[in-house]
């Protein structure tokens, strides 16, 4: 599990003064990216150790209420379900303590062949152990 | 049902060189109101003709292959579904024929309220008609 | 004087790695939100209290090093200038005390008329004041 | 010189309902990527065939007029200086024939050395006659 906080800028918002949503999914993918770090990873230290890379296959979102800007965006991250060669994040965000969204984002293990393609590959436990 | 296009801009792609996901959403809200525009409608024009707006209530999307930048990204949207005060679009995102990804919006109509909240009302069958 | 500080994320770069650049203007921006509102400002404060906008008439920015996601960008900001109805503030970025880029959002002073256009106005000192 | 266009979307502007500054720098950066398209280069065309990478030094952006979604911007673009190491794209994005924006980039020609690092080298005259 892993919380965070973005803070709703001006330009996150559009013309009814709310959020444009495909920023909540910028949010989201920082998210991801803080908790990595947090860890002790990186998108580069994941190629770097893993030689791997964690492509989005499926996200999803539910918006529950408005978020305007200067509001404070409270961000929870979790991973519930650890597929073999999948593992999907999912995110419920808040301000002042009420939920105003969740969302999720489904990320498949893939090793890079020598060709240079892509490939699943099985989730190795020690990157399910540091992201607990 | 609506096509139309849009080139993926250096900008738009991250590290990995590819799209990085949320402008997938930034797509289809574009999609959307160019539909709309297609249609003799606007955000604006909804408020002025139906006192509506259209807030999204769910999203999600599937990635099925990698799309780069100057790759031309070709769109059809079509609504499948009109509930009573929703309705989803669904997008097909194409680069060169070959499906990249698919999604959806689903969107509540919406009317202000005197006191400025927002509530749900039944879709208009005018609208309906030109978003046929 | 405000200082503040953005994490650069994943998405806020392109395939070169570093920052695609028209995210610097976004974090100008964005610093210049926050100071308003640590005096106790916003762009509806503006309008409530002084019934005016502060449009950008002039943007400009150097670079002097590459920024990476994960990078902490310090950034303060300062306004130097202040003109009847124009007022400028310089940005400094930084990550880890080097500067990698500076850069400036001039802007103008504007009340909306009653047919609803925008003229330029005096600065009130009480807003110079609270910016100092 | 070179010419295209750009549809401002619903996302692209902010809560006054007109552009959000930043998004005018997306737009010069991806005319400059088009203009290297029509020329058969491209970011990494230039990487490949010069070995080079074309990295911002100095940018600016003066604003005129505002430009609201759904409005096409026509954008011109040119470069008017060639200096030995550096040259300068100018840009003016009208709407409907009236000047909104006008800006610049002004870029490096860097090879990568060795050891990664860039450094600065004469522009070669193929580049020039290419984007004339």
């Amino acid at each position: 599990m892993f919380e965070t906080a973005f803070t709703i800028e001006w330009g996150d918002c559009d013309e009814a003064g709310i959020v444009f949503y495909p920023n909540y999914f910028y949010w989201f993918d920082s998210t991801y990216q803080r908790w990595l770090r947090t860890c002790g990873l990186s998108q580069r230290e994941l190629r770097s150790r893993f030689g791997s890379v964690t492509p989005l296959v499926n996200v999803g979102a539910r918006f529950m209420g408005p978020a305007s800007y200067d509001d404070e965006l409270q961000v929870r991250a979790q991973i519930e379900e650890w597929g073999e060669r999948r593992f999907r994040v999912d995110y419920t965000l808040a301000v002042n303590g009420t939920t105003v969204a969740t969302g999720f984002e489904e990320r498949a293990w893939a090793i890079r062949s020598e060709n240079g393609a892509l490939r699943g590959a099985a989730i190795p436990s020690e990157f399910k152990e540091l992201m607990k």
